[in-house]
C-alpha cells in the first residue's frame, strides 16, 4: 500500500470523505509550495475539498499552515493592539477607505493589507490606486514603520507573505475550486493573520449582491472565521451585513473615493455610514480604546465630524507618495470624457435596485476585471444612485453614468435600466446589520 | 460570465451536479488530448465525476469520444465476426490466455489487445512476455495480417488506439481519481471498441479479491459496458463472476503460462476450466458459430480434447517470434531458484483462501507491480495452490513458492500462512458464475 504522506493517498482520504489530520496538511501545503505535489495532485484534492467540505478542525489547521507558509510579519514594535476589518466583498463596498483612516483617529493602530479580488469594481487597491501617486506596494519594514509613525497602513500582500495561498489561488481560479468555505475561510484566514494583528473585524455580506446568497452560509463562514482567529488568540467579531442594494451611492473606483472623501467630510450616504460605524464600534472596543459600544460610537462620530478623521486620511496619502489635494480637488482624480445621467421613466418611489444589475453595469463599464490580467479603467463606474425608498419624478436623475465613450455610456444603460424597479408605494429597505458572531 | 466551453464552466458544470452534454465531453477529450486543458483542469473535473457521477448517456458519451480521440483499428479484411473477451481481473485470472486460443480454434475470429495493469501479478501481456521471444508490441498492420492468418492475435495497445485514455489514465493514477465507474468504463470500452471488434465478451468480477467488492457495483459496471457496446452496434454480454477464491491453482507470470498449458492439454482446474468455458461459449454465440449454447459448449469441449485449441496457441507463439517448445518443455520458461512447498500446520479440510493474502504474498515475491516503472520478475509466484473444499493433512503440501531467494521465500510465507484457513468440516465455495447481462 501507499506511503500514507503520499498526495494520492492523502487525496484518496479526503475523496472518501474522511477528515485530513495535521500531518496531512501539513504535507499538502508544503507540497504545493515545493511543488513536491504536482498542480494536478493539488486540484483533484482542492475538488475533494469543494464536494466533501472540512470539519472546523481542519479548516483551522489548513489556515495556520498556510499563514505558517512564508513569513509572518512582526508588527511588536508597534504599540497598541492592531485591528484590521476585512469584508468579503459586496456592490459598492468603500467601507475600508472611510474606517481605516477613521479608527486610526481614534487611537486604533490599523495594519490593512488588501487584494486585488476579480469583480465588477476593483478592490481596495485598485481603488487607492486611483489616487494619483499612491503607492500600495510598501515592503514589510516600510509598512511597521509606517504603521508606528502613523497608526495606518493600507497595502497590497507582500510576496513573502502566504505563498502557498497565492499558489492555490491561481490553481483554484483556474479549477472551478474558488466555492468553498473551508477554502475560502483558510485563504483569507492565513492572509491576515499573517499580517501582524492583534484582533480582527469581519464584514460577512449576506443576499443577492454578495458572494454567499444565503444568510445561512454567511454565517457558517462567518463562525468559522471567528474559531480561527480564536484558535491563533486573535479576537475576531463578525457582522453579518445585508447586501441587498448597493452601499452607498457610487460604485466604480475613482467614483468610490470621491464618496469616501465626502463621507469622511460628513457627507456619507445613511447605509454606508451605518456599516461603517458599527464595525468602527468593535475596532474600537477590541482596541480597548473603550469598553462601552456607545462611547466607542461618540469617539467615532467626534473624530469624524472634528475632522481628524479626514486628516489622518490626508496624512496616509502623503505617506505613501499619493497627491492629497485630491481630497479639496476631485478634479485631479482621473475622470471620464462622458459624464451623463440617467432619467427615471416614471414618477413614483424606488422599489429596488437590484445590485447586481448595478455591478455589471459598472463592469462593462471597465470598472472591474473580467480575468486577472484584464487592466481597470480608474476612472469610470456609477454615481449618485438613488436609494431604495427614495422619491423620484420622471426625468429626474436615477444616477450618473462616468463613461469612456457612448458606446460604452449605451451598453451600461441596458443594463441600469432595469436594475431599478419604481412603484407606486413607498417601501423600507431590510435592516442593514444582521448579527454579530464571535 | 465566462465562455461555457471554458475548461472552468466545464468542470463547474460537473461540480455542481449537472449532466455535460456531448459538446462539453467533446470539449474535455479534445483538450486533453491537444494539451488545450492544463492536466491541473483535468484532475478536477475527473475528482468532480469520481464524487458526482455521471449518467448511462453521459458514459456512453464519454467512451464513444475517448475511443475516436484516435485511430480505430480497421479489421474489415478479416473475414467472420471478431469477439474479444475482456476481465475487469482477478487473482490469478489466466482466461485470455486459454480462451483466445480455444476460441479462435472453434472459428472465431479473436482480436485481443490488453494491458499491462498495475498488480500483484502482471497483466496478460507480462504472462506472454514470460514465453522467450514472445513479441506483443505488433503493428497495427501486422496486427491485422495475423488475425487474418491464423485467427487470433494478442497484442499490447499501440499508441495511435485511444491517446485520451493514455493521457486520462497517466493522470487518474496520480490524482486518486481511478475508483470511478463511469472512468472505468469508459476507459475499458473506448479501448476494446478501437480494437475493431464486432462484438465482445465481459467477465466482470465481483469479491474480496476483485477490484469490486460489491455485486451490486459489478452489476451496475457491466449494465453501462454493455450500454455501450449497443450504441455503437458491437453486441456486448457481460458475466458476473465470483472472486472469492484465486483462479486456479497458480498466481504469477511464468507459473501461470504453465497452468495454462495444462488446462489447454486438458489438466486444468475444474474452476479455471468453468470461468473458460462460460466465456467460451457466448463467444461462439455472439461469432453465430452456432446458436445453440450446448452445441457451443461441445465445440469448445471438442477444440480443446482433440488438441487443436493447443495447436493454435502453438501457432500463436510461433506467430508473434515465441519459443513453441515452451510447451513441451516448460524448463525453457524462466525458472525461480528457490521452489519449496508449504506444509499444511494441520489435518482437516480447506475452509478458505483469502485471495487478497495471496495477491499480496505474489506481490512481495516479485511477480507484480507496485508501481508503473517497477519491473516484473516473470520467474516467480505461487503454484499448487490448494483449494477451497480440499482435505489436507498436516505436513500436506498447501501451495510450491517460486522465490528469487529466500529471504523473499521467507516473507511471502508469512503472508500465504494466513491465507489459508483449516477446519474439520468440508465446506463447498459459493457458485463462480452468477448472471449474463446483454
Amino acid at each position: 500500500m501507499a506511503n500514507p504522506v503520499f498526495p494520492q493517498a492523502i487525496i484518496a482520504r479526503k475523496r472518501d470523505g474522511h477528515a485530513l489530520g495535521p500531518d496531512e496538511i501539513g504535507s499538502f501545503v508544503r507540497g504545493v509550495v515545493s511543488g513536491e505535489w504536482a498542480d494536478y495532485q493539488t486540484t483533484a484534492l482542492l475538488m475533494a475539498i469543494v464536494l466533501r467540505g472540512m470539519t472546523p478542525e481542519e479548516t483551522t489547521c489548513l489556515a495556520l499552515t498556510m499563514m505558517r507558509s512564508g513569513l509572518v510579519a512582526d508588527l511588536g514594535g508597534v504599540a497598541g493592539i492592531k485591528v484590521d476589518k476585512h469584508s468579503t466583498g459586496g456592490v459598492g463596498d468603500k467601507v475600508s477607505l472611510i474606517l481605516a483612516p477613521l479608527a486610526a483617529a481614534c487611537g486604533v493602530p490599523v495594519p490593512m493589507m488588501s487584494g486585488r479580488a476579480l469583480g465588477h469594481t476593483g478592490g481596495t487597491l485598485d481603488k487607492l490606486e486611483a489616487i494619483p501617486g499612491f503607492r500600495v506596494g510598501l515592503s514589510l519594514s516600510e509598512y511597521a514603520a509606517q504603521l508606528q509613525r502613523i497608526g495606518v497602513a493600507m497595502i497590497g500582500q507582500t510576496a513573502e507573505l502566504v505563498p502557498a495561498d497565492r499558489k492555490l489561488y491561481a490553481l483554484r481560479d483556474a479549477s472551478a475550486t474558488v466555492e468553498s468555505l473551508p477554502l475560502i475561510c483558510a485563504s483569507i484566514m492565513s492572509k491576515k493573520l499573517a499580517e501582524g494583528i492583534d484582533a480582527l473585524v469581519l464584514d460577512v455580506k449576506f443576499g443577492r449582491g454578495a458572494f454567499l446568497k444565503e444568510k445561512v452560509r454567511a454565517r457558517e463562514l462567518a463562525a468559522a472565521m471567528v474559531a480561527i482567529g480564536r484558535a491563533m488568540g486573535k479576537p475576531t467579531r463578525a457582522l453579518l451585513t445585508s447586501m441587498d442594494q448597493p452601499l452607498g451611492r457610487a460604485v466604480g473606483n475613482a467614483v468610490e473615493v470621491v464618496e469616501s472623501f465626502e463621507a469622511l467630510k460628513g457627507r456619507g450616504p445613511a447605509d454606508l455610514m451605518e456599516v461603517t460605524y458599527a464595525l468602527g464600534v468593535h475596532m474600537l472596543l477590541l482596541a480597548r480604546i473603550t469598553a462601552s459600544p456607545a462611547e466607542a460610537r461618540r469617539r467615532l462620530e467626534a473624530a469624524l465630524t472634528e475632522g481628524r478623521a479626514l486628516a489622518k486620511f490626508r496624512q496616509l496619502i502623503a505617506a505613501q507618495g499619493g497627491d492629497p489635494r485630491v481630497i479639496e480637488d476631485y478634479a485631479r482624480l482621473p475622470r471620464a470624457p462622458v459624464v451623463r445621467a440617467v432619467p427615471a421613466p416614471a414618477t413614483g418611489y424606488v422599489v429596488d435596485v437590484d445590485p447586481m444589475a448595478i455591478a455589471r453595469a459598472a463592469l462593462l463599464l471597465g470598472a472591474g476585471r473580467g480575468n486577472a490580467a484584464a487592466p481597470i479603467d480608474p476612472a469610470v463606474g456609477l454615481a449618485d444612485l438613488k436609494k431604495t425608498g427614495e422619491a423620484v419624478i420622471a426625468g429626474d436623475r436615477l444616477c450618473t453614468v462616468h463613461a469612456r465613450d457612448d458606446s460604452h455610456f449605451d451598453a451600461a444603460l441596458a443594463t441600469i435600466g432595469p436594475a431599478f424597479e419604481i412603484g407606486p408605494k413607498r417601501s423600507v429597505p431590510a435592516p442593514l446589520i444582521d448579527e454579530m458572531i464571535e
